[in-house]
């Protein structure tokens, strides 16, 4: 397993020359954004499926040029961006791995890695240089309108590099994500993918099934514990529903070990064990407290 | 089952005119400091175990006196609010019935109606009038010291009237919570049990459950989705043992039905069912859409 953080104020000096962006929503508009802010680029160029949005992008200042063609929009880059659906990354891999410049360094910025890294790796090897990154940013909002170049201001990003990637391209990925704000971390996709399921993919089934549980007259009743335990269930369904089939083995483990802790609880609640209820109701309570917050977060703590 | 919902502003004229408030920490603060602020009672007297927290109330103007002497502190009231954790609510009943005038209206603000109820309606049915509340605010803070007398703006209050209640009490102590600010709803305590059971009590349980299953590496990985779904895992771990215990069987059902949804997901993640995987998870995030946000909610929607 890799393991490392790094961050930092990055010195903000053009990193790229052209960089391609292929899915200009959430993540690839506020990239685009960040990254003409900073002028980490002369020229950004958007490729999506819509003209309508893509206009809508130059419109925002986060794209120079947009085109419906891939393999015509990746010409020339030396930084392809793959920020469309998880699902869709292969197929746009294998669109314009035969387009790429040798040097081009590749990256995605799906919410799983494990399949996705072999898959590029596959795809890519000796046409370009391919490393994957994880913004962990913005996963309950969509689409181009809600972009923003600061989206990634203190927000972690996980690269995900193999034994297959090119130092210099990992280096240079990490530098891309800390000029735009974020911090990065380092460790192997499937290292990501266990503990992203933990962290992040099992909160997401678990809000889900909380919110479907219940009754109108329950509903009556739901005050603002139920408004933050709940509010990542809103998110977009098509979207979690690729993350939780992509990365299926990983989730279901982290539902059955939380159904295991959740057995444990509901025994001791039925067993009436007062003193071993209050030792894992208080175990939670301190570890929350413990947490440092989450890394987009501004100010202190988190916990409240 | 009883059910309806008053809200709207009620004139801020003398409801009482000795209230005593047995338990002055977030809650009974709260409502003593709303009681004075709106001169809704000529003097609020203030009984606990500790003469610095005591004190501290009296400094802070949420109430005019106090004794650590319940007997005492409660001769004279025409109204007495419980304000201590639920496992003591009886407790307290049975000390001071003996000092309570005929005509005094006694009410308690714990988070599980059911048992406490039938207690309340034992002890002290011919020697008061009592009649349950339960004010949705405030849960994961506590002590005095987190005491605002806004805490009841906008929240939800419910009334859990039994058939032994008397009416005009009843009336008078929705009068009261109005007055303060909240909106008031009434059922009869075992429905506000499983409700509750729902869209509160489970969720704390699950919020535990998630922060248990973490491990180093995934806490490092969490972000604003983990904060929001486990903020209320950093609540008060003896008060929420002790709303476990009091509502055990409510609970138990609820976890029950959360656990079947859950091995329901798990098994469509597994399977790799796409279309009832996706059905799952919108019907989850349009429930959530049309939730129209907690009671205590300022602003629109809360789903953001």
């Amino acid at each position: 397993m890799l393991s490392g953080c790094q961050s930092g104020v990055t010195e903000s000096a053009m990193l790229f020359r052209k960089v391609a962006i292929i899915g200009v929503g959430l993540i690839g508009g506020s990239l685009g954004a960040a990254i003409k802010a900073r002028r980490l680029a002369e020229r950004v160029a958007g490729i999506g499926h819509r003209v309508e949005s893509l206009e809508q992008a130059l419109k925002l200042g986060q794209i120079d040029e947009f085109t419906l063609n891939a393999p015509a929009g990746v010409a020339g880059a030396d930084l392809v961006v793959i920020a469309t659906p998880v699902r869709l990354i292969a197929e746009k891999a294998r669109e314009i791995a035969g387009s790429l410049a040798p040097h081009c360094i590749v990256t995605d910025v799906g919410s799983t890695k494990g399949a996705v890294a072999k898959q590029l790796d596959l795809l890519l090897t000796g046409k370009a240089r391919y490393v994957g990154s994880h913004p962990m940013a913005g996963s309950d909002k969509r689409g181009a309108e809600n972009a923003a170049e600061g989206l990634f201001a203190g927000a972690l990003c996980i690269l995900t590099p193999t034994p297959q990637t090119d130092l210099d391209a990992q280096h240079r990925i990490g530098e891309l994500w800390r000029a735009v704000g974020a911090r990065t971390a380092t460790m192997a996709p499937d290292e990501h993918d266990r503990r992203v399921a933990l962290a992040s993919h099992l909160l997401h089934v678990s809000a889900a099934c909380l919110v479907n549980v219940q009754t109108s007259g329950s509903l009556e009743c739901a005050a603002s514990g139920f408004a933050d335990t709940t509010r990542i269930a809103g998110s977009d369904a098509r979207l979690w529903r690729d993350i939780c089939l992509d990365n299926a083995a990983e989730i279901v483990a982290a539902i059955d070990k939380f159904r295991d802790e959740l057995a444990s609880i509901r025994m001791l609640i039925e067993q009436g064990d007062d003193r071993k209820l209050f030792e894992k109701l208080d175990c939670a309570a301190r570890k929350r407290h413990e947490w440092k917050g989450p890394p987009g977060h501004r100010g202190p703590g988190g916990a409240s």
